[in-house]
């Protein structure tokens, strides 16, 4: 094979790239319960995995998909747990409506106090969280100790979250944390089972502010 | 469930899960043909997708494990394609030796010089990557263009990389560039099929330099 200038992925440009994904994930998908609003979301977390069953593991609460527009377009602040997911997120359309991405995982003060406490970063960061972002979007990737730490200050009244995406990925506690997230009445994405990571959650994200972006131009009506 | 301060998950420290994880990806894997020294790298990549289909997927070239090793003591710079990679990538055993991480996507030459050509920004990067860091290792998790483009130009002698770490994730092109990839004979790691991303390719970086730091201890005779 033979890359030269007529070799047509490196001349296809992204957008074309990414609208021909999204049709083969519609076509290999097949039937699916998900609402209108909720199938982008789907559709680009395949995107970002190449992973249909866990796609199809996706589970929104009634009021996730309204939750995260209005706290985009109200310019409430997004929570990432770790940096990772702080890069991944597209910037733009959240700082269209006065929104900001914040992490707090690596903050000299978060880093001091669990030391003190003897617990982990991502508890004292999710506590320092919903100390300063009410209404915040929560999007937790990694540490399943952060979401269960969430959890409980959503049960003590102490943490008013807008939406919470909570997909960490791993082997110990993450499912369980997924399953104790579904079990509260406020607005969630998240998923069954062990899957999930920073991709994923920024995938979540960035789908939700692309639909933000079409609620705002009156597209979603 | 209450989630009092006798709710084991919150207080078991972040090393204690990794090691049970480890475990549980050992005995959950069972037979498998990667060495000693690959073995590392899948478990890492395991536990950062919850995905043994993934893992079971992956591609060693038979010198990939000792040339990453070797460029990262070198203090050879990795060249991340996204900045979600750079985010991801453990910083302090890259620097250790003198290396750094390095991400050329949103440089503003390479943003123009993509506009001018009408090509991508991820080929462009790629060039300049090559241009400056001969013997690095070039972790590509998202832009199969990029993974493509460096494949031209180590067929064309225009590029010699230390080391490519390339698991693109995607409908279009990711397989097949991977497919591209293995006929070559040079230092790879990579993976058969469409899965992968910045989170796999991360995971490996981190388990490499965790061998390298072993490795430069004696731990690896």
């Amino acid at each position: 094979m033979d890359f030269g200038t007529d070799f047509k992925p490196v001349t296809v440009q992204p957008q074309e790239i990414e609208g021909l994904s999204f049709q083969m994930i519609t076509a290999e998908l097949g039937e699916h319960s998900f609402s209108s609003l909720e199938y982008p979301i789907v559709q680009r977390i395949i995107h970002a995995s190449a992973d249909f069953e866990l796609g199809r593991s996706l589970i929104f609460h009634p009021r996730a998909i309204e939750a995260g527009i209005n706290a985009i377009l109200q310019g409430k602040p997004i929570i990432a747990d770790v940096r990772m997911v702080e890069a991944g997120i597209a910037k733009e359309r959240i700082q269209r409506y006065g929104g900001e991405v914040r992490v707090h995982i690596s903050d000299p003060d978060v880093m001091e106090e669990a030391n003190a406490l003897g617990t982990t970063r991502a508890i004292i960061a999710t506590r320092k969280a919903c100390a300063q972002a009410p209404g915040g979007i929560y999007v937790i990737g990694n540490a399943p100790t952060a979401l269960l730490e969430l959890i409980r200050l959503v049960k003590e009244g102490k943490a008013q979250p807008g939406l919470v995406i909570g997909m960490p990925v791993g082997f110990v506690s993450a499912a369980e944390s997924k399953e104790e997230l579904r079990k509260l009445d406020i607005p969630y994405i998240t998923n069954i089972g062990r899957k999930g990571g920073s991709t994923i959650v920024v995938a979540a994200v960035n789908a939700l502010s692309l639909l933000a972006v079409r609620r705002a131009a009156g597209e979603l009506g």
